[in-house]
C-alpha cells in the first residue's frame, strides 16, 4: 500500500513536472504562433496587394535593331525580306542578315478582374520603324499607335455557347493572326478598327470567332467621301483545322479609280500540327488561302484598296520547326502565290519562296545559325515581264541565354555574313507601273551585319 | 505489492511517455515555429520589396477607339461633339455615337516616398489622336507629350497652412479641372507650363490652390518676340463651394494683330453637390463662369490668343447623375454661353446645349444606353448671322463588366445608331470669317458606330 | 491490491489529464502551425511571383520642364547651355536658369533571369524635346526612339576573362558615358547602333569594354551610297584611371563634300577620384581628350561627318562635388577646348568654360542655389574672328524632398532669376560660315524662370 501510494506520488510529480514544462513552453510557443499569425496576415495582404498591382500592368514588346554594311564599308541599302521584285506582292524571303531597320513594338496592357471572375484587358501598342543608326531620330520618327483596344471576358451574364466568349472593340491586330517568323511574313494579318467576339463554342469540337473590321482606303477628292472597307469574318477551329472566311465591302471604292474592286471574298484553310509533319517533335503549319476582288490581298485581309475587280489569288504555305540531331535544329518554310488580274486585267504574277534556317548549338549560350533562301518569280504586270531566281545564304554566330530553348528563345545577339544574288533579268523589273518605282538593282552583294532581336 | 509495483511502473511508463511526447513535440513545434519565423521574415521582405517596386510605378490612361459609317456604308465624316457651328466656340453636344477618332492618353507615373513620409510624384502623359481606322499611322500620328511635371508633398519643413500643401512645376493639366463627360467638355481646363501650390489651408473651412501657368500665343514675325500668356490663379474651396479667380497678361499680344487683348480676367463659381440636386443619391455640379479680354475663353483659361480686347463671355453649367428606378440611371447636362465682341467688336454669340444620357441595365454585363442632345444657336460673327437648332438621338447597346457600377464604369464596348439633324439655316454657317472655314453641311444623317471607351 | 489498482487508476487519471492538456494544446498549436505553414507557403509564392513580376519591368526617366520670361514679360528666346557662339563647338555654359525646353526621356526596361543566373536586359528609350509651353504638341513633337538594345550577361559558357562580361547589340548610349551635369555636357557621349562586350577582365586590375558603333552621315546624292561611320572602341579601366581609345572609318565620306575626313582617332584619359581632389569628401573627375580627323568631335565620338580631314582637337575637363561647410555644397567645373583645321584648313577655335554651382541648405526641403558661369572664346572660322567673354549669374530658390541628399537628389522644383551678358564683339559672330547662321545677338538680359527637373 505504501508503495502504491508512493507510486501515486511519484506519478504525480513526474506528471506535474511534465505539465509545468509543457505549459510555460506552450504559452511561449502560443505567443510566437500568435505573432506569426498576425505578421502573416499582414504579409499576405502585402503580397496580395503587390501581386495585384504588379499584375494590373504588363509590358510586352518586340524589337530588332542593327546595322548592315556592304563590302565597301558603306551602309548596305535596299535590303530586307521584301527586297525582291515579288516583295511588292508579299513575296518575302529569309530575313536573317538582311535587316538594318530599328523596328520596335511597345505593348502596355492594363488588366482588371472583378470578384465574379470577369476580366478586362486594355492594350495600347506604340510602334516605330527607322533606318538611321543615329540615336536622335526626331526627324525620321514613325512612332505611332498601332493598337488600342479593350476586351472583356468571363462575363457572368454570358452562358451557353458564349460562356467562354470574350468581346472586344477598338483598333487591333486580330488575336489569332499567325506568321512564318523566318521570312517576316504573317500567314494572315487581319487588323483595323472594329468589334468582335472570341471563342464562341458552337459545338464540343467547334469554336469560332466573329468580327467586323473597318479599314480606310482614302478619300474621293471630288465628293469628299471617305471610302472604308468593312470586313466580316468568321474564323472556325475544329481540332487542328482552321477555316477562316471573310467577306468585305467598300461601297464607293470604284469611284476612287476605275475598275477597282468594291467587294471581296477571302478564305483560309489551315492545319496546325502538334508535330513536325508527323515525323518528329516540334510543330508544323500547312494551308491554303484564296481570295477574289478586295479579298485577293491574301495576307493583310481587306487592306489593299488598289485591287482590280477581277483580281484572284491563291497562296500555299507550309512551315515547321524540329530538332534533327543532338544540338541541331531546322525550320523549313514554303510560301507561294499565284495571282491574276490583280491590278489590271492582264497582269499575272507567280512567286514561290523556299527558306530553311538551321541552328547548331555549340554551347549553352552560343550557336551558329545558317539560312538559305530561294525565291522563284514569274512576273507580268501587263506591260513588262520578267522571271528568274533570287538566292541568299547567311551565316550568323548568335549569342543567347539558352540555345537549347529553341528557335523562338529571345533575345538573340548576332553578327551575320550574307551573300545575296539574283537573275539579271530581274535587275530593272518592278511590279508597279509607276515610272519612279524602285527596282531590285544589281545582285551579287556581300553584306555584314550586327543585330539584336527580342520579344517578350 | 507486485501489482502496486506494477502500478508504479505503469504509471511511470504512461507519465514518461506523456512527458516525453510533450517535450519532443514541443521541440519539434519550436523548430517548426523557428523555421516559420525565418521564412516569414524573408517573405515579408520579399512582399514589401515587391509592393514598393509595384507601387513606384503607375500606369493610367484614357482611350476611345471606334469607327462610324453612314447609311451608304462609307465612313461618316464631320461628326463629333464639336460638330456644330457653335463647336468652334466650345459649344459641345452629346458625344455618344458621334466619335470615330482614336484618342489615347498614356500616363506613366513614378512615385517615391522618403522615410519621413514626404513623397514625390512624376507624371508623363503621351497622347495621340488619329482618324484612320488603319493600324500603321506613322504618317498621321499626332503622338506627343501633353504633360510632364513633378510634384512633392507632405514636406517636413512645411507647417501651418502649408502642412498638407504640395508644390509642383512643369507642364500639366491642373489637378482640379473637371468636366461634363457626356458632352466631352471640361468646365474648366487650366493647363500649360508653370508652378503651383495645392491645398493651402487658409482656415478650417477654406482651402486654396495657387498657380502660375504660361502658354504660348506665337511669335511676332517682325521682332521675333515670343508672346506668352501668364495666368495667375487662386482656386478656393469652401465646403461644396468653389471660387476660382484668374488674371492673365500677354504683354505684346496686341502686336501680333491689332485689337487683340493683352490682359484678361476669369472667374468660376461652382457648387459641387453630393446628391442629385438634393433629390436623390448621386451628385450634381452647377455654376457660372465669367471672363473678359483674354479671360473670355471660359473653358481653356488663357489658351486663346485671338480674343478681342473687349471680349466678354458668361457661361452656365449644370449636370448630375442619379438612378431614377431599379436598373435605370439618368445624367442630364446643360451648358450655355453668351459672348460678345469676342473676335471683332460687333460679334455676338449665344448657344445652349441640353443633353441627357439614360442607361437601362438589362443584365450584369449589358445595358441599353440612350442619349438625346439638343443645341440652340444664335450666332453673329459681325458679318453673317444664323440661328437654329441641332438635334441628335442615339441608342447604344453596351457591354461592360458591371452595369450596376454606373455611368463611369469602364471599359465600355458599344455599338451605336444615331440620327442627327439641324436647322437648314445653319448648313453653310461658320463662326470663322476665313473663306475656307468648314461649315456644318447638310443634316439629316443616320450613323452607325462601333466603339470602345476606357479609363483607369 | 485494490488501492494499488486505485493508485494505478489515479495515476492514470492525473497523467492523462496532464497529457490531455499538453496533448490537446499541442495538437491545437500543431494545427495552427500547420495552417501557418500552408498559408506561408502560399504567401511566399505570391510574394515571389509579385516580386518577379514587379522586377521584370523597370521605369526610368529624365525630365525637365519649365518656362523662361524676359523682363518685358515675353518668352525668353535663344537661351540654353549652348547659347554662346562657342556652343556650336560644344562649348556649354552653366545651365541653371537658362532652360525653357521640355525634354523628356522615358526608359522602359524588361529584365529576365534564368535559373542558372544568366540575365537579359532590354531597354527602349523614348525621348522628346519641345519649346512650347502649350500642352498639345502634336505639330512640334519630336517624340522618337533614342535607344533600343538588348544585353545578356552572367552566361554559363563564358569563363576566364569573360566570366563577368556581358554582350549587347542594338541602338544605345554607351553604358559608361559620363557628363558634367551642371553644364549639360557629356565628357564622352559614345552612341549609335552596334555591338559590344562589357567588363572583360584582362588582368586583376584591368577591365575593358570593346565595341563597334555605326553612325549615319547621310547619302551621296549622285551615287545613292549611304555613308556610315564605324567606330571601334576599347575602353580601359585600371583603378581610378580610364583610357578610352577609338578609331573610326567612314569609307566614302570625302565624296559627300571635298576635304571631309574619312578616318579618325580619339583618345580619352580620365582620373575618377573618390574624393574632392583629395581634399574632402565627395568626388572629382579630371582628364583630357584628344582627336584627329573624324575623331576631332571630342564629345560625341564619331558623330560629326562635317569635320575636315586635318581636324585636330584637344579638350580638358575637371569637375567635382563636395560640402565645404555645414549645409553648404559646391560643385566647380572646367571644360576647355582648342581645335584647328576643324571645318576648313585655316580655322582655329579656343573656348574655356568655368562654372560653379553652390547650394545653401536652408531647411530639409528648401535650399538656395547659386550658379556663376564664365566662358572665354577666341574663335576664327577662317573668315571672321571674334573673341570675348560670356557671364551668367543665377539664383534659384529650390524645393526638394531632402536637401541633405546633395546635388543629385531629384526632383527639384525651382524658380530662377538670372542675369546674362557677354562681350559686344561676339554679338553677331557665328562659327558657321552659312549666311543664315544664328548669332548670339545682344547680351544684358534679365531672365526669370520656373522649372522642374527630375531623374529616377
Amino acid at each position: 500500500m505504501k508503495k502504491s501510494l508512493l507510486s501515486l506520488a511519484v506519478s504525480f510529480a513526474v506528471t506535474c513536472s511534465g505539465a509545468a514544462w509543457a505549459q510555460g513552453d506552450a504559452a511561449e510557443l502560443e505567443q510566437r504562433i500568435a505573432n506569426l499569425e498576425q505578421r502573416l496576415e499582414k504579409s499576405e495582404k502585402t503580397a496580395d496587394e503587390a501581386l495585384d498591382k504588379a499584375s494590373a500592368f504588363e509590358f510586352h514588346g518586340y524589337a530588332r535593331s542593327g546595322l548592315l554594311m556592304d563590302d565597301n564599308l558603306n551602309g548596305a541599302t535596299g535590303t530586307g525580306p521584301y527586297m525582291t521584285a515579288a516583295g511588292a506582292l508579299g513575296g518575302a524571303v529569309g530575313r536573317l542578315g538582311l535587316e538594318d531597320d530599328h523596328y520596335v513594338e511597345v505593348v502596355l496592357d492594363h488588366k482588371s478582374q472583378k470578384e465574379d471572375g470577369s476580366w478586362s484587358k486594355y492594350r495600347i501598342m506604340l510602334a516605330d520603324s527607322v533606318e538611321t543608326n543615329n540615336e536622335w531620330t526626331g526627324a525620321e520618327s514613325q512612332l505611332n499607335v498601332r493598337q488600342v483596344f479593350a476586351e472583356i471576358g468571363n462575363l457572368a451574364s454570358f452562358s451557353g455557347a458564349f460562356e467562354n466568349a470574350s468581346i472586344w472593340a477598338g483598333k487591333r491586330f486580330d488575336r489569332d493572326n499567325f506568321d512564318i517568323h523566318f521570312i517576316d511574313s504573317d500567314i494572315v494579318f487581319l487588323s483595323g478598327t472594329g468589334i468582335g467576339l472570341y471563342d464562341v463554342q458552337l459545338s464540343e469540337d467547334w469554336k469560332a470567332n466573329f468580327s467586323i473590321y473597318g479599314r480606310d482606303f482614302g478619300t474621293i477628292d471630288s465628293s469628299g467621301v471617305e471610302v472604308e472597307n468593312y470586313i466580316a469574318t468568321m474564323n472556325n477551329y475544329m481540332g487542328p483545322w482552321q477555316l477562316m472566311l471573310s467577306g468585305m465591302t467598300a461601297a464607293d471604292n470604284e469611284e476612287r479609280s476605275a475598275d477597282r474592286a468594291d467587294t471581296g471574298l477571302h478564305a483560309l484553310l489551315a492545319y496546325h500540327a502538334g508535330s513536325f509533319y508527323g515525323m518528329s517533335d516540334g510543330f508544323s503549319k500547312t494551308g491554303v488561302l484564296f481570295g477574289t476582288g478586295l479579298g485577293a490581298e491574301l495576307k493583310g485581309i481587306g487592306s489593299n484598296g488598289s485591287l482590280n475587280e477581277d483580281a484572284q489569288a491563291v497562296r500555299l504555305f507550309s512551315y515547321g520547326v524540329t530538332s534533327f540531331a543532338d544540338n541541331w535544329r531546322i525550320a523549313p518554310a514554303l510560301l507561294a502565290e499565284y495571282s491574276q488580274d490583280r491590278f489590271v486585267d492582264s497582269d499575272e504574277f507567280m512567286w514561290a519562296t523556299f527558306n530553311v534556317r538551321v541552328a547548331q548549338e555549340l554551347t549553352k549560350n552560343f550557336e551558329m545559325v545558317y539560312e538559305g533562301s530561294y525565291q522563284y518569280m514569274d512576273l507580268d504586270n501587263g506591260v513588262d515581264q520578267a522571271d528568274g531566281s533570287y538566292y541568299k545564304a547567311t551565316i550568323a554566330p548568335t549569342f543567347k541565354l539558352d540555345t537549347a530553348a529553341g528557335f523562338f528563345e529571345r533575345p538573340e545577339i548576332r553578327v551575320t555574313a550574307s551573300y545575296v544574288d539574283w537573275s539579271e533579268d530581274l535587275d530593272n523589273y518592278s511590279v508597279s507601273l509607276s515610272d519612279d518605282a524602285s527596282t531590285m538593282g544589281e545582285g551579287g552583294e556581300f553584306i555584314i551585319g550586327m543585330q539584336m532581336e527580342t520579344w517578350f
